[in-house]
Formats: structure tokens, sequence, C-alpha cells
């Protein structure tokens, strides 16, 4: 096999109490990413998109983490990858994550699979680190396991799979930028340890409620009280959003990764597209452009198209 | 029925990664308590131990959770209470949690089980409220519901049954005195948000690792670097306890509540009780008299004898 073309999926972080930890992958948007083998031992980067990505391989995460591969094998050959990215990079729904381990993954098929799921995202925390100046692989995790998954340590690394009922996402993308620098700046350098305790005992709850498959407690263990309030300060209409979204339905939800996306979860597909409407509904009146999604929280992490 | 009596079993809370929320039941050691009902609208205790705790039902941990009970109803009778302990007071594996649980299951019974768990949970509050000081509910919570809890919120109440697979403790309650308001006022009131976020990893992943059964992970979640090191310097050659009891074969373990007790938790029967053996030669050589425990997780609560 000479050539391979792989969907690498849009992934959410954080999901509210679960910050630098949890994440989860959608089944759309993705990436459309086709690795191919070249005779030369260099990454050459094709982009099909109107996004203005680097093609230097040293400045694409895609490329960085190729070469991350490369480097950890001993290959006498190297990639071609052409890209159709439909995940606007700077959305907060992992558009380099999906990059980084859509190119891992593709040319690991290649290579006759010679790495782990595991050794995949470590290797695609190279470009994130890229992306984002620090080890995480809070997007890469979701974007290669699929489902659930929690990032228990990245030194070393220790990715855990969490068991998860049917969940729809509605997604809106407010077309604002926000840096995951500045998003990461303002965050509080020390929490109260009361507060602390108050989120770890959200997080340990929703992670029991998604392997028990109890809605009632997964809307419950919802609960943010560290990270969301700094942060929804930079998303417009933040806070209509997610009273719009619950009313119309959705078990609950917050900011994507460091935003300026939003996600709510909802337990029918029927209820996410109402929760939708209800997105449209408050944005249509600030004026800044946005896009929605609406998908069903993927089992797949990357797959061959 | 007029007379009933109850084991009330011995509980482990904090579980290193999840302090003030996560807890476990102990088979033994346990309290025996037999309540009957007595006409006048009063509680009475009778102490067949010699811990001299006070008979004055609002100065005892019973008397003050009965009284709720009562109030909360239209009980035109009272209760006596006859208490057996076996769970030594202040040795950190839940000896109030015990008293007060024991006594409304108990009564419970006698009046055709008008409560939830839930709603035991909450009425046993109040005798912990007496006990500690502070509203907490996480050795109430395995004491009455059995196994493995998690208590996501006090107010209100929110208590998560934990799947686990079949795990031994060891419990060496080394007795000198720590008192819960002290090992409380030594945490630090602040702690880095860096430090929370490993925390908070880890106890999703301990829970996601209980559900799966997963041992090899349930070893590497519990890590505390916000509690243990404060409060592991009140107990006398903690690292050695620790470090021997690994040795052993236990997978981890750490201070049991606020201590003196510690815990360690192996998955054969056999393991504990080499670890038992480690414990000894460790706290020989100390001169301070202790007890050893080694039981079973268990999955009942309170039963009836």
């Amino acid at each position: 096999m000479d050539e391979i073309k792989v969907l690498a999926p849009a992934t959410v972080s954080n999901v509210v109490c679960g910050f630098d930890c949890l994440g989860f992958a959608l089944e759309t948007p993705f990436d459309e990413m086709t690795v191919r083998r070249i005779s030369e031992r260099a990454i050459r980067i094709v982009h099909h998109d109107g996004f203005g990505l680097p093609t230097d391989a040293e400045q694409n995460v895609a490329g960085v983490a190729l070469q991350a591969l490369i480097n950890a094998t001993e290959l006498d050959h190297g990639f071609e990858v052409e890209i159709t990215k439909h995940i606007k990079p700077g959305s907060g729904i992992g558009s380099s994550a999906a990059s980084a381990c859509g190119a891992v993954v593709a040319a690991n098929h290649l290579i006759g699979e010679r790495f782990t799921k595991l050794e995949l995202v470590e290797l695609a925390m190279a470009g994130e680190m890229l992306a984002s100046g620090s080890r995480h692989a809070d997007n890469l995790a979701p974007c290669i396991y699929g489902g659930f998954t929690l990032v228990r340590s990245t030194e070393p690394l220790d990715i855990v799979e969490i068991d998860f009922p049917p969940l729809y996402a509605t997604v809106i993308h407010p077309q604002i930028e926000i840096k995951t620098s500045e998003a990461r700046a303002m965050l509080p350098k020390d929490v109260p340890l009361r507060e602390a305790v108050r989120n770890w005992s959200n997080l340990g709850s929703l992670v029991a409620a998604l392997a028990k498959g109890d809605y009632g407690l997964i809307a419950r263990s919802m609960v943010d009280t560290i990270v969301e309030p700094v942060r929804s300060s930079l998303i417009p209409k933040f806070d209509e959003l997610k009273a719009a979204s619950l009313a119309a339905g959705a078990i609950g939800g917050g900011i994507s990764g460091s935003g300026p996306s939003v996600f709510m979860l909802s337990i029918t597909h029927e209820t996410a597209i109402s929760v939708e409407r209800a997105m449209h509904a408050v944005y249509s009146e600030t004026g800044i452009p946005f896009n929605t999604y609406v998908s069903r929280i993927g089992h797949q992490g990357v797959r061959v198209a």
C-alpha cells in the first residue's frame, strides 16, 4: 500500500469539569487527509483548503508529527500529505489535533501498523506542541481512540478509555479569535482547595455516570466553578447560549477546549437539533458570524476513508 | 418487630486521590448495635464497650442521628440503643459514621423502611456534624451503601455507587491521636491549579479503573500530591509503611480518612496478609501500640445481624 486516505474527527476537550484531561470525539466535522509514500526521506504538505496553513513541514502540525514518526523508525522514505481541512483552525474543536493524528495514523497504516494507539498519541503530541506550546493530549487522545478518553498523565502518557451511552453534541463556533495561550494565561494559578474538591467530586461522578449510562447524573455532574466562570467572559452571550440550550433539552455543556466553540450534549438527535435551533436564535442577534454542528459522539477516532 | 440487631462496618474515606468524596466499606471490623422500640418519645444509649463514649443522646452521634430520624417522622415512641463498639473512636476508619449509620438503619427497619438509603445518609449526617463539626458524608455513604461510593455533593446530597473488582484492604491503626479538626487545619487553603488538575485526572482515572476492574490502572491512579504530603507527617513511619506494603504486593494505599490509620489495597487475600506482616515489621520498631485488620472490601453496608 503506497497511499491511504483517512478522516480525522473534530474533538471536544475539557468537557466542563474535566479540564486538561477529558475529551470526546465527534463524527463530524472531520478533516480529509491523503498520505502517500514518497521515495525521498522528506515530508511534503499540500493543502486543498483556504486556511493558509504553513506547508513548510517544520511549521505544520501534521509535518512535525510525521517527522516524529520518521525519527522513531528507520524509514528510508518520506511522505506526502494532502489535507482538506473542514475543521477550522482556531475553532476550539481540535483542528490541530486532527491534522497531527490523521497524519500519524495514516502513515502508520502505510508502514504496517508498527505503533500502538498510545504511541501514535505520543508522536502526535509533537504536533500539538507546535500548535499550543505545551504538552497536551486531551484532544489527541479522543481523536485517535474515539469516544470519551481521559488523559491521566502526559509524562508518562497514560490514556483511559471511558465507557459512555449514546450522546449527541451540538457545537456552535462563533467566528471570533481566542488564542489558546491567552485563554490559558487568564486562568488562576491557585484555586481554593474547596473548589478543587468540588471539581474532582464532579469529575469522578461524571466518569461513573458515563460508564453507567446515567443521564441524570451526567447532567448533575457537568458543573465547573473554576475555569468556565473565567473563560466564558471571552465568548459573547455564553450564558444565554447555555440557558437556551438547557431549555431546549440539552443535559449540559460548556466551552469546547479553550473556546470559542461551545458544546452542549443531548440524549437524542432530535433534541440536539432543537438545541442547534436555540443556539441559532441566540447568536443571530449578535452579528457575529457562526457555524453550528450536530454530531453523535463517535466511537471511532481517525478512520480509513 | 420491636428490636433489631445490626452490624455497622468500618469505612475508609478519601482513598488517596478522592479527598472529601470517595470512600469504601470494610467487612471487618464492625460495631454491633441493638435498637429497640421504647414507649416514651426519648432516646436511651447503653454502651457495652470501654471507650467511655457519652450516653447523653444529645452528645452521642447515634443519639443525634436517631433524633434527626424522629424529627423527620411523626413517631409517638422512642428508641433504646445498645452499642458494642469494635471500631475504636479516633482510629480514622469511620467509627462515628458506623454509630450514626447503624442507629438510623436499625431504626428504619423498626418503622417499616420509611427512608431510602440516601435519606438515611442525610439523617446520619446530623451525627457526623456532632463528631467532626462539618457536613461530611464520605464515611457515611459507604457505611450505608456498602462498596465504593463517591459523594458528588452534600448540598443537595448526591451519592454515586462505583462498581469495583475484588479488592482486599490491610489497615494499620497506630494508637496515636490525630484530631480531625487539626488534620483539617493543616491543609492548604489554596492549591496550585496544576496540582488540582493532576489530582482530578487521577481521581477520574481511579473511578474508571474501578469500574473496569483494571488493577494496573487502579495502582497508577492512587497518587495524591496535595493532602498526603501534608498529613503523612502526623503518622510515624508513613513512608516506610507504604514502601514495605508495596514491596509486599499491595497495589496502592494511603491515609484512611484523616488518619492515623493507614490502608493498603491488594488483589488477593494472601497478598493482603503479606502486607499485614510487612506493616507489623515496620511498626514493631516504633514502640507505638497498633492494631491491624485485613478485610475484603464489602459490598454491603450496615446489615441485619
